[in-house]
């Protein structure tokens, strides 16, 4: 196996032999008996949840070789290949590109479908085919909008573990994500330490900044004073797309650096040689950027999952949830061998977050390695730098069982 | 004259012998002559422009005594003192306080009012007084809305310095601001290089970051897509108060620091030792924070004006106006005895944008001198540091004529 050449730098059609090829969701339907409901970090209740995922490559015999990758805010459970059914208006886009992280998981590629059972669910509380707000509640027939209970990143891990359990993995090899799929992969480790093995944890760590937590806020604000907000109820008619677009050009702009902006668009003037003058219109490429950005998005997205997807990371941290306010306590939970890294120009879970976990985790004695490599690529890095994080996501997983 | 002493730290009542005392707006009517409108740099004609102002301390009789001081986005020309006649809903809050920068100027001050004849102008465009998009356009009878012509730094630049020539300053002794005040304050040195002897320049640059454009595309599309903002034509009707809120409470993160922030509010709940599980209404201090500053906000500024600020501010590149892209050869222009401070953690204008500057006019042999002030207060350091900056500008000011 190579991970190496740049042919493996682009994504491949669904027939190229590292590609895993066309894939289908999958849905399974958890928590069905009447005993055994869900019962949220929140003190929500749910009676049943439908979890939608995708499975690459195939389980053994030991079941020992199941790796689970979370996805981030806006993912979904299509992480590779290309989808042979993709439904809805909100999966339009999937017909055009691979899944989210195809570049890593395929037949001999950093994530070996060959070697690896890879699974990869959809989020409780998102718009991509696992129960959330937009989903109805068979109690009333109509969609749950915000009568949907809050959803924690504790609950996304129960899920994902349940469904790995339906699946017959008891333990889990390796578990792997970036940004809020990273805070995942970190709290599977802490709440089912005898059943990972092993977590690659990037671009993420214990908790979000206080800046985070402000810039999540502002983006709500935005959707909730939409006026077609309409509490969350608009489903059937016209929907907050302005504040589900201004929450998104300002997600945007943290995904990246000033370094990379700068570099990218600087101060271009967007198809001219001189300014119009326009207070309303587009001037520089860095607006005409964020404006297509929004503009994709709001087509593929659910404002009222945003709304739970960030809130969810807001509640997230660990030291207070399992160490009583101590990372070092709270670190000394995990089993499993685990690799963090960070990128330079993050700074929505800037490095020194990163390194704030990682030693913490060394006080406590974990087998872990850290990272921070150098980008100029911001918190996207984690997405982009595919060349280095196929490395060493590759050299980490080379001895791993499976 | 001593900038020393605790008692200064905060501001005085009218009364306090280091205060201006109460203080009154004044309005002056320029370019009034038919034959001499304000043609401005967007290529738009202004037949007449009213500039409020206020002035502490007399001007000498050979007028050489003058310090214009430049305000930032939000502010206004009531820099110090208290308004004895606050007029308008706008300007309800100056009953609460004095002037925005009243711990810098008074008698006895850094900027002394018994020695200087200080003076601040409300910039065009605003909504404190000087002609603006709510003024009444005299040939329509009706508010201005977006049909206000688009302003620049350097029409601000050009309306003060036609101001100060009416007053009876030919050449002003110092030019300070701090933020966009500091655009104005370069932009006066560089357009003006005979009639002005010295410069500070505080948090400020040659032009903002591809950051600074992007958070103000998000701050303005907030705006622009509030539906009561109607094109701009909303006076007498409802007031496009959501989408300025999010403008604020946006801008209001990049006027602190992640370190400030963190400081500060931390993760702290509001009122409260356990989450409430809402999406919609306030969980964190953070977020408390945020939403006040854009209540108190909204009351207190037109979002016409927020997009035409906003806009001067991203248009404004010094090189690109002065010297074809050239920083140094810009700064050659420069007579002035200049003095630029930035603040470590403030990411609106960072240290490295104002060393930018600063080594530019090193190479051009410009008097400069420049000082990196460790702060956690992030953009609003300039009027937080209050000991550090009043020590800086009386030091700085201390040999001018005056």
């Amino acid at each position: 196996m190579s991970v190496d050449g740049d042919e493996l730098k682009d994504s491949h059609g669904p027939d190229h032999p590292q590609s895993v090829g066309w894939t289908r969701a999958q849905k399974m339907t958890l928590f069905t008996e009447s005993h055994k409901p869900l019962v949220l970090e929140s003190g929500g209740v749910l009676r049943s949840v439908e979890a939608e995922y995708e499975t690459y490559g195939r389980l053994n015999d030991m079941a020992s070789n199941a790796v689970l990758v979370c996805h981030a805010l806006t993912g979904d459970a299509h992480a590779a290949g290309w989808d042979v059914d993709p439904a809805g208006p909100l999966r339009e886009f999937r017909h055009k590109k691979p899944g989210w992280w195809d570049s890593m998981i395929g037949p001999g590629k950093a994530i070996d479908s060959n070697r690896f059972y890879v699974i990869c669910v959809n989020v409780l509380g998102s718009c991509y085919g696992s129960t959330g707000p937009a989903s109805i509640n068979p109690e009333t027939g109509l969609p749950w909008g915000l009568s949907f209970p809050v959803v924690t990143v504790g609950d996304w891990a129960h899920v994902q573990m349940e469904l790995l359990s339906q699946l017959g993995v008891k333990k889990v090899c390796s578990v792997i994500g970036g940004s809020m799929g990273g805070q995942i992969a970190l709290e599977m480790s802490l709440a089912y330490p005898e059943r990972v093995s092993s977590a690659v944890i990037l671009s993420a760590g214990h908790r979000v900044t206080t800046q985070g937590l402000a810039f999540n806020a502002v983006g709500r604000h935005a959707i909730i004073n939409d006026p077609n907000f309409n509490s969350g109820d608009y489903y059937g008619g016209p929907q907050p797309i302005a504040g589900l677009a201004a929450a998104r050009m300002l997600a945007q702009i943290t995904y990246l650096s000033e370094e990379g902006m700068g570099y990218k668009f600087g101060r271009r003037l967007r198809g001219k040689a001189s300014p119009d003058f326009t207070l309303t219109g587009i001037e520089f490429e860095m607006e005409s950027y964020l404006s297509h950005q929004a503009e994709s998005f709001v087509r593929r997205y659910d404002a009222n999952s945003y709304l739970y997807m960030t809130r969810a990371m807001d509640y997230y941290e660990a030291a207070e949830k399992w160490g009583n306010g101590d990372l070092t306590k709270t670190a000394a939970r995990i089993k499993a061998r685990t690799m963090v890294v960070s990128f330079s120009s993050d700074w929505l879970f800037p490095p020194e977050l990163c390194r704030e976990l990682v030693s913490a985790m060394c006080r406590a004695g974990c087998p872990v390695s850290y990272l921070n490599i150098p980008s100029r690529y911001g918190h996207d890095a984690f997405l982009v730098e595919t060349e280095a994080v196929r490395r060493l996501i590759a050299i980490f997983l080379k001895d791993s069982t499976g």
